[in-house]
């Protein structure tokens, strides 16, 4: 599938994340008006609020577009969901009749803020990626218990904190925690000293469920993907994991690009998952490629510095999908809701250079990273800007995420301190 | 404190549980009325819809109780629930000079049906008994290793799935899921055949937070308590839980009691934690009495059988308090909500039959159960109703919680069957 082309000529290059074959999906403000709903189309949003009140968009007896998520359109389906992308494909394809009456509904991206695409209804991560649990097994538990006996029969996964997830650009402080380091005789309460990021993809849950779905079901019920960073406090971590999961370390924040890109849009990127090192329970069976080609990198850029990129790897490296990790999130009988939030764990390819976080970019701390400054990091420093970045490239075009971008604020003074 | 008389006659007993002292708060409807808010009074709710609409309740300037729930007066802080408890009780005391007004705003219990008192936001289940920590580290990793090193240190907490929280009386269906029996070379997907109950408190929080609170900020940020059952399948839960903590065995349902035990009800029955065995560091250390002298009971009847009282335990035997495992939630700077709702964690007693699940009180089912019928119980069996009771014990009178319960239903057919 070439580039389709749009009257819009700044989505017409082979590099511009937002084409007319990608149309995310986000939240906007301006100046003069309040968080909407949007679509990008090159360097421009059209303001689906506006456009839906001039008569260009009729999808519904009420007004789907004016209000600050898209969680109600959402939970329409598939055939509402297919609906509003052919018509805007007719609206914004170079040739429209259209054109006239959709230039005013456009604002310059470059004058809009972000806001959350979606409520967050609940938020699951993963741990899904074979080199990731690979990596942080060995260190966490050594080389011969890395992989746990349940690894490779169902997508580990926990559930996470929906009140903690922010768009992109939203500053992430600090956290103190509780922690024990190693030859600590005691814990201690303390700023986290060892904290990261997470480069994960985060799957979108669009049509409710309520009793166990299949994958191809699954797949049917995700909308769409975003780019997802699950910052992570290493050393509160590793002292309070034992025995019922992670908590307070990935609770400070997690951070979301802020468009929604649809699995319309991905489709010509679908790939399959690895080869099965031991065959899955039917129920959790591959029954297509539910994975997606989709390059991805991570940068960071010291305050005042430059930004260097310190990992790549693609999405297509995970061992799951989202699909079946939504099927076996629904074994138990788990309703799911428009608006929850898939994390689907580190992604990391098997060379070092690949790896989706810094713990295993600097081995525990062992090998710190070297910058392009010469500065070295281990984990993350005050002031330090993370970048993930995600792009699926098709011939002609690309299909973009928008940046997921967070800066590290130093931890408050003790906040318990009298 | 003793007993408050009503001139709702029925509340003026000592033994029933919804005297004027205790005011709980909940969501009925009856076939003329749709879910609204409602208050208990013996063996009447007033309906605070209908006493707003009478101009007996004034508030706030917009209408707060014609709402299926009770998040938005959560919100409002401790001056306003205080407030809304003065005017309750003037209402309902006996003399009141209002009775005339209010008679009309009074439904018979027995003719409501209760739903979920508030819009669960985010659910957290925490692992704080020391009994039922030890009891089950005992048997999932031996005596040596029962307690985890963390755990005399932090109130250990994992998200639950705010979306499987049902009201008593919702029946509940035996999940399938992944798992592997001891004997099993490799896991299967069946039926639990090892589902559980789990006796707890459940802590509703009012105020929001946006960063770490103290153990004092916590309590008064708590608006009151609920028992709770959190279904437990021990079979997936013993597969699945290493590393990231327990996922479908928890996901399937958690039942709460539908009348919300306002924290000014249970103030005559605070206590103190249990003796520290290791000093807490400062942000968590006790700063008053904040767990509640409040009986517990856990009862088992089967289908069409008997109902007999399988344990028998009391809230004061946590080791955390629930202001405790508030405070711990928000050290990371996790934001909370109105709504979002802690489970205590299993409480257990230190003797044979104060075990707060069949996990403990069969031991695994090496030592089943024998009910007064003859029938032996090591798991809950199909058909069997399940139900937790709460009360406090004043002077001449009874705090009660209403009762939490569910009866299990058959699985179904394989819901993956071609």
């Amino acid at each position: 599938m070439p580039l389709k082309k749009s009257w819009v000529t700044s989505a017409n290059s082979a590099d511009h994340p937002f084409p007319l074959n990608n149309l995310p999906y986000g939240v906007f403000s301006t100046l003069d008006s309040d968080p909407r709903c949007g679509v990008a189309i090159g360097d421009m949003i059209l303001d689906l609020a506006a456009a839906e009140a001039a008569g260009l968009i009729d999808l519904a007896d009420e007004p789907m577009f004016e209000m600050p998520f898209w969680n109600e359109f959402m939970e329409e389906g598939p055939a509402v969901w297919a609906a509003l992308r052919t018509r805007l494909i007719a609206l914004l394809e170079e040739g429209s009749d259209a054109q006239n009456k959709v230039e005013p509904c456009l604002v310059p991206m470059s004058g809009a803020e972000m806001h959350m695409p979606i409520m967050v209804s609940e938020y699951t991560d993963f741990y899904a990626g074979r080199h990731h649990a690979t990596n942080v097994g060995t260190m966490f538990r050594g080389a011969e218990n890395a992989l746990p006996p349940n690894w490779l029969h169902i997508p580990i996964g926990y559930n996470g904190r929906a009140s903690s997830v922010v768009v992109s650009g939203t500053d992430v402080r600090r956290p103190w925690g509780q922690l024990k380091r190693p030859n600590d005789d005691a814990p201690r309460w303390a700023p986290c000293a060892r904290f990261d990021i997470e480069l994960e993809m985060g799957a979108i849950v669009g049509t409710p469920s309520d009793g166990p779905i299949t994958v191809q079901d699954a797949d049917d019920h995700i909308f769409g993907y975003v780019l997802l960073n699950d910052w992570s406090a290493r050393d509160i971590q590793a002292w309070e994991y034992q025995p019922l999961g992670p908590f307070q370390a990935k609770a400070t924040a997690t951070t979301i690009s802020p468009w929604i890109v649809t699995k319309a849009a991905l489709e010509p990127f679908r790939c399959d998952t690895p080869a099965r090192e031991v065959e899955l329970l039917d129920h959790l069976k591959d029954c297509g490629p539910m994975l997606y080609d989709i390059d991805l990198a991570v940068t960071l850029r010291p305050e005042g510095g430059e930004e260097a990129v310190i990992a790549q790897t693609n999405y297509k490296e995970m061992y799951y999908s989202a699909a079946q990790q939504l099927a076996h999130h629904t074994t138990s009988g788990c309703p799911m809701n428009a608006g929850d939030l898939l994390g689907s764990g580190t992604i990391s390819g098997p060379n070092k250079d690949e790896r989706g976080s810094l713990l295993e970019l600097s081995w525990g701390g062992k090998e710190p990273l070297t910058l392009p400054s010469g500065d070295t990091r281990s984990f993350i420093e005050d002031g330090d800007t993370l970048t993930l970045k995600g792009a699926a490239k098709g011939e002609g075009y690309t299909i973009g995420f928008g940046d997921c971008t967070g800066t590290v604020l130093p931890a408050l003074s003790d906040p318990f301190a009298r």
